[in-house]
């Protein structure tokens, strides 16, 4: 059976600002010594499983262009315009009806793009079981990452070590993000896995769930599916998408449904969550900054400091974020990451919308 | 007697890096509210005591454009261009010769050009009391800071409350730079003054010192003296000024001649010395921060953002300076402002000059 993957770009990276903006997401950056972009190194790590005829992007028109340009050769017609946001289970309902065109069934994958692997060898075989295991049977399976702290601000997915399906194994529940003796209790037991939002499923699978819990999603995408390839596809995605309740695939589906299971992930995954995966991700110093652009560094540690054109001289600086771009420099202590969000909810209020 | 002033205007202020620049350093900076530079407060507060036309300024031949431009009335003449920096001594040598070419005796006042004054009144009272102690007799006289901790960053003088000459003390000695536990003694002693460089006394005076301790230098100033209003004027200072020896009046003079006086100031005195003192001169907001510029600040305390015309965005920062130009962003822990320098000796030493 053949292997097709949709990858979510739809969203904003605000807490990247100001490298991300509103016409250039995280997903759009790179992040990495090696110059690629998040969402041209997603395609990359599944390329041994996928062809690229047969990768989907969900995106929104704003951000077209910038999929064509970073994934050369995607076939034009492979890139899914949201007219509006929904959250992940329409998204996936549209990436299902397109795949559902063009084969009879497939697996489907579904994958952020704007995550980061370490080790692609073993997420590529890690993806081709959850593959397997999809085709067996009308199962949903889900790619968990083994947890090394007590992360939290992930959700997590306790599963039955006992109740095997191939290297998958059954989940008992999904767990929303736990404080933080929760989140030790989890990682103590050695049963729960953090939910990373990537799944592998056949279309004829997720399908017949859709029916089943989202019953009227699955209604507008079988108008959606029909369609597809004609000349009224994109006024009837505009006319039914934005009526499509917003639901994650999470709740809508996976948390109800039957015959769901995980595979642990241990392929060295980050999610980029902030300012702060930058200090993780890139080669450090002897005092363990990130340094880049122009930038004069004196005696500063654990530091993240991204040059531009302008100089910037750092001195005697701890645990900072700095990031200078064209327009704007962020200057944001490590621990203060989660207040960006601030800086932009302030230029919004204040119309400031050049530097959103 | 009528009273003239030297106003020393040739200082760097690389610790006001990257405002300060070779071309355009602290003095004529203003880092008060409201918004004259150091150099047009400098000369409005001594108004009161002394004529503009008497009013000299010693700088060199870069700044002299800039003096003209902020000091708007100052007579040309009065502009003396140092050829080399030569320390205070031959400065204020260079000075006394002008005013003694002008008139056959007068008070001279030396003044800092680069010093916040927070009570002009008080200040305009202390220098007349000066003037007048100065003019009674061949007394040297300076201005003491009456310090309110053990600073270890100034020179201090010691001077004996019994013995006075009107309002002024006479001076035992001058001290270097004491160390944390000298300048706590000093302070409780109640007998030691803030060395602040600013003195007065009749021109015949410190010529007489000056032929007394400084007798080459005294030598060379004659020359120049004599060609002060002539068309060889200019070619005599560049001929003889750079052979002076470096020496400052402190140790050439004030530390060996007799009939030192010293008078306490307390007129709310501030050196200026680095960017922390802005954090002591401006307004402050609730969280005892100094913000101006294009900034948005998000949860900082204790900080002092100079934005500039690119927005910076301050988030979590705390005990920070930073510092927007055109051309190079600062971004320095107060508790780091003295490596200020570091920065400078690395531009210098990659020959970045543009950025000087």
């Amino acid at each position: 059976m053949k292997t097709a993957a949709l990858i979510m770009a739809g969203g904003r990276g605000e807490r990247f600002w100001p490298r991300s903006r509103k016409n250039l997401p995280k997903q759009f950056l790179s992040m990495t010594d090696d110059g690629k972009t998040m969402i041209q190194l997603t395609v990359e790590r599944i390329r041994p499983l996928v062809e690229l005829e047969d990768v989907y992007v969900a995106t929104n028109a704003n951000y077209k262009e910038l999929v064509l340009k970073q994934l050369l050769g995607l076939p034009k017609q492979n890139i899914l315009c949201e007219p509006v946001g929904r959250n992940t289970a329409p998204c996936i309902g549209l990436g299902a009806v397109h795949i559902a065109k063009k084969y009879e069934d497939a697996v489907m994958l579904v994958l952020p793009s704007d995550h980061l692997i370490r080790c692609n060898d073993v997420f590529a075989d890690t993806l081709r079981a959850a593959a397997a295991v999809a085709e067996t049977g009308d199962n949903l399976v889900t790619v968990g990452i083994t947890p090394n702290y007590p992360e939290t601000g992930y959700g997590y997915i306790k599963y039955n070590k006992e109740a095997r399906q191939g290297t998958a194994y059954a989940v008992e529940r999904f767990v929303e993000k736990p404080d933080r003796e929760t989140a030790k209790q989890y990682l103590a037991e050695g049963t729960y896995l953090w939910n990373s939002g990537m799944f592998a499923w056949k279309i004829s699978t997720i399908l017949k769930n859709f029916a089943k819990y989202l019953p009227e999603t699955m209604a507008g995408l079988e108008k959606i599916r029909a369609a597809v390839g004609t000349p009224r596809e994109d006024a009837v995605l505009q006319e039914i998408f934005p009526d499509f309740a917003s639901e994650s695939i999470d709740y809508g589906i996976m948390e109800k449904a039957d015959h769901i299971f995980i595979l642990p992930g241990e392929f060295g995954w980050d999610d980029v969550g902030s300012w702060l995966a930058v200090g993780r991700i890139r080669k450090t110093d002897e005092q363990n900054n990130v340094i880049a652009g122009n930038v004069i560094s004196v005696n500063n540690r654990d530091c993240v400091v991204q040059g531009g054109e302008k100089l910037i001289a750092a001195v005697g600086l701890k645990d900072l974020i700095v990031v200078d771009t064209q327009d704007a420099t962020l200057i944001c202590a490590k621990e203060s990451a989660g207040e960006i969000k601030k800086v932009l909810e302030a230029l919004r209020s204040d119309g400031r919308e050049e530097y959103l």
